[in-house]
């Protein structure tokens, strides 16, 4: 596989290019505000619903992105990736739509759901072991007897730069905000939000949050070098993952800090949002609200914007029961 | 209980004043599209989502509205009503919003979740047995005791007109519509929905989407004359009430067609709407979604509203499950 190294040369215009491009194939996602959650919190939030997006996640900005900027002869043998989870559906969906094969490999012990997901948006999927070992060894299997190109979930520069006009859209919509929060998981989401709001708000306060059970950004941050989690254990399935070179430096030049949570508040904010807010979101994206409970002092008064990343969940599984 | 008679004199005006008066109280909902659904049914699809209203359901404004229209005099002594629904919090919220009291009869089985809506915002309940005549036999005795005026769920000229303000946003939002749908209860929500429709666009098709199984509104317009539910037996709980006089009077004269559909359906209408549109709604809501599912000839090509009445579901009884 390749290396991706960090890019110092991002700037806002990547960002305004990218949305461009993305536009015709992504919604602008509406924002949602709870007078149940302010009173309570004394602060004004507001929720980017992401879980709204096509393929019901930010993913399919990034996906989307990164198959745009390849040229005619590099997209002409298709796009693969290693994923269980949104990353997997939004290649698929985004290649689908400029007409080239996405190959998909995924561990056999993947969800019913997300298989159905790939399979929805016409993706090849190759069937591997769970292992990460397994997972690599068979994509580089893929790619090598299909040319097609590896397009990685979170540690790319195009990928990168799609989901930061997730940031873009909300900064433009909501433009006093005080604060900009994201979950962490491999840190493609925080790095394009941490870039967005940087370029267009620099006073903005931006914190990531993570869950103390898989805590490597926070760990990394303190460490000042990659510490990827060694066995992350949360409920938060997408947020297991570890930041990569790109993300790390991305992350740690921009944003001020990482707030970690317990699970017990993830599920709590998770079941807040769900029963309030009446909207269908996963456990990933309830960790920046677990951050405002855990950390109130930090946002009382203020204006904080909350990006929701997901909606897709096992209705016939949810984690309360 | 004094009878509630038509008003013949009902006019866009009295639409917009009620609008007016509630709109500093209630949410302008935000309508959602599904490019899943849109595919698989060859229509055009547009959905209020009254699940993010205030208090979780359109109720809200008929009831904000009913307590508003009492002069001082009327008011002082409190509002009163008998209720296991979203009646009974829109009028608890609408009656602590004007600092008077809200008095509620509950039967004594009401599922813990609605009465603890009831007690959110300072309803005063009073529990009866769970037969109707219980609770208005109980009614009328906390209305004697109390003085308070009582506000019933529908069958209630300015509780029409609120639930009328619904429709004229969607029309005000979505002007080209061909077809607007509610589904059909006491018919308070489907009545406001057919007179705002009539005022605004006279051409515009109207529906009411009703169970099979609780079809006291496709039977009492077949009839010519009122004929309730026996025995109600359907999932959409919201809509195990029969119409009464005014909202009859309103629906027979108002409404193009009653579309009746199974028990199935519904449940698979509401599965899709929570997987592809990740939003909460009550088994209620998916009744007109259910029917475009049942009768898709008759929405194909066509751009059809939809108001999804409310979200308040117990998330740990989901009816899949």
């Amino acid at each position: 596989m390749p290396e991706f190294l960090p890019d110092p040369d991002i700037t806002i215009e990547n960002i305004r290019q990218a949305h461009g491009l993305i536009k015709p194939f992504t919604h602008r996602t509406p924002v949602l505000t709870s007078s149940w959650l302010d009173d309570r919190l004394r602060a004004e939030l507001y929720f980017k619903c992401e879980n709204f997006q096509k393929t019901g996640a930010f993913k399919a900005r990034g996906a989307m992105h990164a198959v745009l900027r390849l040229s005619d002869e590099q997209a002409a043998k298709g796009v693969a990736t290693h994923s269980s989870g949104n990353h997997a559906a939004a290649l698929a969906r985004a290649a689908h739509s400029r007409g080239v094969p996405a190959y998909i490999v995924m561990p056999e012990n993947a969800p019913a759901v997300k298989v159905k997901a790939v399979e929805s948006y016409h993706g090849k999927i190759t069937f591997c072991k769970s292992t990460l070992q397994s997972r690599e060894e068979t994509l580089e299997k893929v790619v090598e007897e299909t040319g097609a190109v590896f397009i990685p979930p979170y540690n790319h520069r195009d990928v990168i730069l799609g989901q930061a006009t997730c940031a873009l859209e909300f900064l433009e919509d909501h433009p006093d905000l005080d604060i900009i929060m994201a979950p962490v998981g491999g840190g493609g989401l925080m790095s394009g939000t941490a870039l967005s709001a940087r370029f267009m708000k620099p006073t903005i306060t931006v914190y990531g949050a993570e869950p103390e059970q898989a805590n490597d950004a926070w760990q990394s941050l303190k460490a000042g070098r990659l510490v990827p989690s060694e066995k992350p254990d949360t409920i938060a399935d997408g947020l297991r993952t570890s930041l990569g070179p790109i993300t790390f430096d991305i992350i740690s030049k921009n944003v001020d800090d990482i707030l970690t949570v317990s699970e017990d508040q993830i599920l709590k904010s998770m079941r807040d949002i769900w029963e309030r807010m009446k909207i269908i979101i996963e456990p990933s994206c309830s960790v920046p609200l677990a951050a405002v409970e855990t950390y109130p002092e930090l946002f009382r008064g203020k204006k904080t914007g909350i990006i929701l990343t997901g909606g897709n969940v096992d209705l016939d599984r949810l984690p309360w029961q």
